[in-house]
């Protein structure tokens, strides 16, 4: 008798595929530079720069394009000097063997991963700081250049454009993933963004509860229903920037009065902290008022009822908004620096802690203002467990939104001297989201005469 | 005075960023299983098939979904037992611990790389084989079931119509980009297809002689002239299932006469070698037989002169062609199998040191016909600089190629017990083409009236 067993382990390496090359975002902020197998160097005392590209094998003329000299990528990229990688150690040994080297090592905040710091033979030989650049490119990275904005207002503008004609021909009937498929349709063809920022989340319906929704194991397959909410969570990505617009509405086209409930109390969370926002203002504050619009609109739907002051105490709001109001926006989707030494520490209560930072905003910061309310299994059920939060409940009604999913919307803002330039461009009022669906025009046209 | 530089290395690293899982091929082979971070067992002696997966944290139903249990996954993929993967060690040894473990090890002869075997506590306490079980599973994968031939003949049907959607709407002064954005919105929206198998090669003009074009390095962004030759190399990808489907057309719709000698050789040479496969041919052969028609082709368009079997026999044929001829296909686009132990080797002369396999044809293989004539200068200096080739060439009727492009044609076929059924239903003859371009109808209506 055969005694075997066999294993199979689920990691992709037993193949020739080769998932296609994007840069790293720190490579990207300071080269600007697409291809891979890269390197750079800034001469701080100087200003000089100087790129390092690969030696190309021979082969690669005949399977990947031309061969081109280090001269023809310092032009493109307008770097002072250019060298191939193997050049490095003499590059660096011949011109900066007295200098202290600066490498990039630092945590990021949000995934928790270290970056992996340049090296190269002979560097044993030069004074080595890991400590200094981290925190200081990160932070140079908060505050965009008006180059940035531009990049980052073209990319809103075909990613707000791409979630119009999402709405335009969604109809129960079709998949979520068809929503997927016209929205990277529009952003490549029409805005060459060759790949969206993230995955898009496609929900319908239940899945609309499900923050990150639309992952491997859970891929905007579902078929859409009539009667469904959709919470459509998509980006383009053009020049490694990122667009991040949430976009919420009934799959049918008109809002029950349930609908209007829950979504207006959405809106009026994104308005009010749209309106508030401005250099100076602390950000875990709008997190903490757009709760408070959220706890406002559960009441008027008959899910919560109390004294709203104390539900703010318990952090009810936290519950049926688990995520962070918002997070830097640019090379990254959740761009670097929320959580820097020597700026205010994670705050560890629901909702709050899921911020990704807790910084005073300044002028050409650029965040996403994304409220929500959801209807979640696990946090109701905690909710209803739990008598300092279950008081404020009632819980039939509460058990009535199970399956309900929920709502969410998201702008992508720039921080101006008196307030916000919003750079999204999307109906958001019920009135506009209703009209678009039935074939109104967007954005209205300026010059229409009244009726 | 400051003494300071900076280094920044460019890998994606440093950022919370992360890409859509696909499954690894032999385990979707074996487990058909779409979640990330699952393993699998087979039990040799009972055919009982286990299949483990990850125990999610609480937050998971916040972010990602339901946490579904082990009986949920046993159900969805038709194993006969689930557990948890940190149960590995536990049902291994209560159920298993007399028999020899056989983890998947070995090398893919495509990219060079070893998968990596599985391994779980305790396994020291087990014999464990890693060499039976790759070679066997490799060559289990070349032979498709019927399951498998439906799933890639729906990907080739979607993978054809995509291409058909390409050629009918470009135009001179569209981006080439823009037929990647055609061809991946119609397989996705029709086919349900979130992933191409492989970066789509949109080239255009002289990118059209670089066969791996469309990387990131060179991203399909050139505008399409007039008179430009186009190569689209694109495949869907469904249910981790590849479709890999060339063609090539003039841009503007209207072939030359230099272009339709240089279309005809490549289709002379796909029509002869889907004629000739059978079960018993060698694959290696085909490649000599595609060699002989683009050899034709070039003595027809005045480039080359002489005796074409003299011009065999120092492979000349390979410098316009330094492609293999085709490979298997399935679960990954260049599927594994070609050079396994115990079948012929790889042989080192032009052309044919690319092919990727040179293995006898038999029945239920799946293969990429795809020959193809390219114009590549590195290419084209090598045949000049050795007398043992130039002296069959027209040196200046060739200089007159350098920056035309290329052309290659890819079927995706199945072998059957007495020739091939090919997949692939696209537009191929030079008639064919211009018709559809010109508005016509694909396939043809074939109750259309003769006129
Ligand atoms: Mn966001
Ligand atoms: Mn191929």
């Amino acid at each position: 008798m055969l005694k075997r067993i066999c294993m199979i382990p689920a990691c992709r390496n037993d193949t020739d595929h080769e998932p296609l090359f994007r840069q790293e975002s720190y490579f990207h902020w300071a080269f600007g530079c697409a291809e891979a197998g890269t390197a750079g160097a800034i001469d701080i005392d100087t200003k000089k720069s100087i790129l390092f590209i690969p030696r190309l094998p021979e082969a690669y003329a005949v399977w990947m394009g031309k061969i081109e000299p280090p001269s023809t990528f310092a032009k493109k990229y307008g770097v002072d000097e250019a060298y191939y990688v193997d050049e490095i150690p003499k590059v660096m040994q011949d011109n900066y063997a007295s200098k202290t080297v600066h490498v990039l090592y630092g945590k990021n905040t949000d995934s928790g991963a270290y970056s992996k710091p340049a090296s190269f033979e002979g560097m044993d030989k030069f004074t080595v700081d890991k400590d200094t650049l981290h925190p200081v490119i990160a932070d140079l990275r908060v505050f965009k250049t008006k180059e940035e904005l531009d990049v980052l207002r073209f990319v809103n503008q075909m990613t707000s454009e791409g979630h119009v004609e999402a709405m335009r021909q969604i109809k129960p009937g079709m998949y979520e993933y068809q929503l997927e498929a016209i929205f990277k349709f529009h952003v490549y063809m029409h805005g060459g963004c060759r790949r969206t920022a993230y995955t898009p989340i496609c929900a319908s319906g239940p899945n609309a509860a499900v923050l990150h929704y639309g992952h491997a194991g859970a891929p905007n397959d579902r078929e859409i229903k009539d009667g469904d909410i959709m919470l459509l969570d998509m980006g383009g990505e053009y020049h490694c920037y990122a667009g991040d617009i949430t976009t919420s509405y009934p799959a049918n086209g008109k809002f029950t009065e349930e609908q209007k409930i829950v979504y207006q109390g959405v809106l009026n969370a994104m308005t009010s902290v749209e309106q508030a926002m401005k250099p100076g203002v602390v950000w875990t504050d709008m997190q903490i008022l757009a709760s408070r619009r959220i706890l406002e609109a559960l009441i008027e739907l008959g899910v919560l009822h109390g004294d709203i002051e104390e539900m703010m105490k318990v952090y009810l709001g936290g519950y049926f908004m688990p995520h962070g109001l918002g997070h830097f926006m640019g090379i990254d989707t959740h761009d670097v620096g929320g959580y820097l030494p020597g700026y205010p520490e994670r705050i560890d209560k629901p909702g709050l802690r899921s911020v990704r930072t807790a910084r005073e905003l300044k002028e050409n910061m650029v965040l996403t203002v994304e409220p929500g309310m959801y209807f979640i299994d696990s946090e109701m059920d905690k909710i209803i467990a739990d008598p300092t939060l279950s008081k404020f409940v009632n819980v039939e009604r509460l058990n009535q939104f199970r399956g309900w999913g929920g709502v969410r919307l998201e702008d992508n803002v720039i921080v101006t001297a008196t307030g916000i330039d919003n750079m999204s461009s999307v109906p958001r009022t019920i009135e506009e989201l209703e009209s678009v669906m039935a074939g109104g025009a967007w954005p209205p046209a300026r010059d229409a005469k009244p009726e």
